[in-house]
């Protein structure tokens, strides 16, 4: 099972351990390490707490260069949605690691194998344990190949609001200009809609319309998204 | 002023900016930036955003390469105590930084220059602008100064139960065996108490009575502490 290991992660992510005691250490959940006092082994529990960090610090650093504009509030929200462990539960799965884990009875019985929470630590520590054992240079190729390609595809974007979503689609490729404009305002006072347009580098993709003018500048942001998606 | 700085840096913690003005972005608040924002300044919620990473990461390596037998919940409660607001806000001041920081008007008169969670802000904006210009050697080297001979100290060992706060004093210099022993059952079945005595390495440190081992073990810890403060 661990020259399986070995192969699966030479083979998929390119790295060879230098300490292959690592990397079992990192795929050994504490309750198989309980059920086998006698060997004595060590659990991954440090290895995530390492790697925690690191994810932290190299997820911090890809947003903070990738979006140059936008301020703190939004690159900590965005930080939060992709290191949150439903996030990584999904890398986990995607980088087929959970076979690997090594799981004590009980824990195998109540399916843990498939539980999001323990996916998130065994990738965590996974991640500890390239950084403690290949440095922070592979930790950066290996998220390249399995988290930044989603980043730039706008996978963690879903939670923010329709301005920022906007904002960060259309800077990927560099910063541009998007202004909203009230080109509208309908109805009488006690009643008033107003109309938005936006416009990119000059160019309007789309209207929107709302009670209050930063209603209406969502709404238009939502519609240039989704005009954007369908010409995509 | 940002001569001073400039000046500052070099002077006190060998470190000569290639981008200064990411070391002037790192000491301005949004309020001095609000104030003048004809200059459209950039303030320090960024690098703020980035040294808190950087600081989660080190802290994390140099605790988790520091105590090899501390279990992750106790890495964990320690690397909070340590890159919390107070704590950060205690070495800005100790770093002498609150003199450099650009304020707005209505913030220095609340006397803003003084909070400990915006002396935390200009610490970590302080740290991710080393590590932006500098990288993550450096980092270390400033924390080298500054932070980690703190947590040699056991300055951050105090939130700690007794045993844990013993066993990291003792590791300071490399592992040591500690022992508990429990040497005497006193008072009836339905009133016991426990004595326990704490070798390390052999040697007896102290003695502790409880109702419980576990409250025995944690008293003859506190007096092992004790012990130790007051021969040291």
């Amino acid at each position: 099972m661990t020259e399986q290991l070995f192969e699966h992660v030479k083979n998929n992510f390119g790295i060879t351990f230098h300490d292959n005691e690592l990397l079992i250490e990192a795929f050994t959940h504490s309750s198989y390490a309980n059920d086998h006092r006698d060997l004595t082994l060590k659990n991954l529990e440090r290895l995530e707490f390492l790697g925690d960090a690191v994810l932290e610090l190299t997820v911090s650093e890809y947003l903070y260069k990738k979006f140059p504009e936008l301020p703190e509030g939004q690159l900590t929200r965005m930080r939060a949605s992709i290191v949150r462990a439903e996030s990584l539960a999904k890398l986990a799965k995607e980088c087929e690691l959970a076979q690997f884990l090594c799981l004590g009875k009980g824990e195998e019985l109540m399916n843990g194998r498939k539980r999001p929470s323990l996916l998130c630590d065994v990738f965590e520590a996974f991640v500890g344990a390239i950084f403690l054992d290949q440095g922070m240079e592979t930790v950066m190729d290996f998220l390249r190949r399995v988290l930044f390609p989603k980043i730039d595809s706008g996978a963690f974007s879903h939670g923010m609001d329709h301005k920022t979503a906007l904002q960060e689609l259309l800077q990927k490729n560099g910063v541009v200009t998007i202004a909203y404009q009230v080109i509208k305002e309908i109805g009488p006072d006690h009643d008033r809609q107003f109309v938005v347009e936006v416009f990119v580098e000059g160019d309007s993709l789309g209207t929107g319309k709302g009670r209050s003018k930063k209603g209406a500048e969502q709404e238009a942001a939502r519609v240039a998204l989704q005009t954007l998606e369908k010409n995509s």
